[in-house]
């Protein structure tokens, strides 16, 4: 589980079936492209997985959880012990991802790779890195050895569910404090000023928010993170659930998994997984467009489209689920819908 | 069943629930607000059905069909053979909406509002008023007798719904040619230029356009549709199947049950609906943003704002299949999430 060698296994999604794909999508008894965006997701779906006869069965949401030393510093509406208590409530089924998720028919694979706290259940995946980073606003949120577990542990995370036959994955995280490292993850990467990135995250004041940008520039001061090493990011700013989720899109990256990704914070954690290799970029879906302001930084570096804009802000995959609804809507149409042929319906005038 | 009853009968959605609706919605374990868009649909549906213990089960899309004289002019991509060819295929289940509909558990009702040609399908609701429209580039596109008929059979067709236990319902069409009366509809209500309403329908090129644009002038300048009476606009400029979904709405709105609806013809009969009785806007929701640009102009007409915007153009009720599947997306998390308390959660810092 060398995540390195994951990394030089990633290569660009084919193309060469597309023109198939394509053509598949034209004969169905719908004007010319009159499905829009159901119709590209379903063409990228195929891509990814690499056939004209795709298969949308297996669906997994992932919620990763990690808590993090910068909320020393006052950058959350919430007290860190709700990471843990939200834990319980997603065993428990009684948070939003959880409703979502059996909406969608998906399964939702909690797991804790960095609660402070102990907690013992077996509906809880255990691939604790630490209690909780280290306060970032003094130096490195982790040690190498541990940014590099994250990523591992998120890759065994995934790998056990595509033995188990998953289709498509989305991923999802709680962590409070979590959104000022997914700041200055942005930041350090785009280079894109603090403060057209930082928002109030579960619910901050304007002097919260004040406090906030204040506290994430000092942070990438002290730890000047290399923007071109995902790694370095990762260790020094990032956070364990952040790493997690890099892993888990590695993996499916390399297994021809879908991956479909949430707000900011898992698009931090894609950001990472672009820097150190940018074929990821073909291998994600996004889901929404999230209210954090710095998520569209992320997904224009990345040059992907969100499927939704429904001013979500939870995080958790909740918006993850919601898109890949979407996504099993546009396969559904792939496969299921009539020809014009087996239909016997009249073509377009010429 | 006439029509006039129902106009009379319907009033503003009450608001009284409000504070009950909204604070169940701030105790779940989540960030204030955080839901977005999902909240604010979930409240609607409560209020539109006057209840703080939603049930949402019983959903059904209507797709109704009709055919129009102006094709006669060339302003439609396809021949228009296609709507009775389509209505078979809505029978067999090849078509988008069936697809869609399955995906979201949603029954489809089918029904003929004035196909030209005879079908005979038990599968078929027939609520034929006509063979077609008239020519409307020549005089009106239909009696007024006609008119409140089709109105009137598309309550029919909400009733029988309703008294089978209907929650909700999206609506939907088919009918070459029918992006012409929508826009002549369109412009005739909200007094927009042609010109910024006429788009590309199934797909014409810019020649067809620029011909299509002069029809529709033609057609308003011929008829003189009266912009306060939503009767005389849908017999002069309007459709059979348009009529229906107009009818659908007034029994939805009469009976407290959410219209979902679709694209641009769908809400060119929410537009008359509109203007026959304003009260109706409380109870719809607009499921997406089509691609045809009068689109846009009704919905701001009518202050609604989409939850999708997925580049489609199909009609049939696609659309309303996947807004669907968000609102109920909504009213489970308003009825299946944990609360702080039930879930021993820490609420926000104070």
């Amino acid at each position: 589980m060398n995540y390195k060698e994951y990394l030089s296994a990633i290569k660009p999604v084919g193309r060469e079936l597309e023109n198939k794909i394509q053509s598949k999508l034209n004969n169905l008894t719908k004007p010319l492209g009159s499905l829009g965006r159901l119709e590209e997701i379903a063409k990228k779906y195929c891509l990814i997985r690499q056939t004209t006869s795709p298969i949308l069965k297996n669906k997994v949401i992932f919620v990763l959880a990690g808590d993090h030393g910068i909320v020393e510093e006052g950058v959350s509406a919430f007290p860190q012990e709700v990471t843990q208590q939200m834990v319980f409530n997603f065993i428990n089924g009684g948070a939003g991802i959880n409703v979502l998720s059996k909406h969608i028919g998906a399964k939702v694979v909690v797991a804790d790779l960095g609660v402070k706290g102990d907690i013992q259940n077996e509906q809880l995946k255990n691939k604790k890195v630490n209690q909780g980073t280290q306060n970032m606003a003094k130096g490195p949120a982790m040690t190498e050895e541990e940014a590099v577990q994250a990523i591992e542990n998120g890759i065994d995370l995934a790998e056990e569910e595509i033995n188990n036959g998953m289709d498509i994955l989305g991923i999802g995280e709680m962590g409070i404090g979590n959104t000022t490292p997914a700041s200055a993850i942005t930041s350090a990467i785009t280079g894109a000023p603090v403060e057209n990135i930082t928002g109030r995250g579960t619910g901050i004041d304007d002097k919260g928010l004040e406090n906030k940008i204040e506290i994430i520039k000092k942070v990438l001061h002290i730890n000047k993170p290399d923007k071109n090493d995902g790694l370095d990011v990762l260790l020094k700013v990032g956070g364990y659930e952040i790493g997690g989720m890099t892993g888990i899109i590695l993996s499916a990256a390399k297994n021809n998994i879908p991956v479909i990704i949430d707000g900011f914070i898992s698009s931090s954690a894609a950001l990472i997984a672009y820097q150190l290799n940018p074929n990821i970029k073909d291998y994600l879906i996004a889901s929404h467009q999230s209210v954090e302001k710095g998520h569209k930084i992320i997904l224009d570096h990345l040059s992907l489209s969100p499927l939704l804009d429904l001013d979500l802000r939870l995080g958790e995959g909740t918006g993850s689920a919601l898109g890949m609804s979407l996504v099993e809507a546009g396969i559904k149409i792939y496969n299921e819908m009539a020809t014009f042929e087996s239909a016997g319906v009249s073509e377009k005038d010429e």
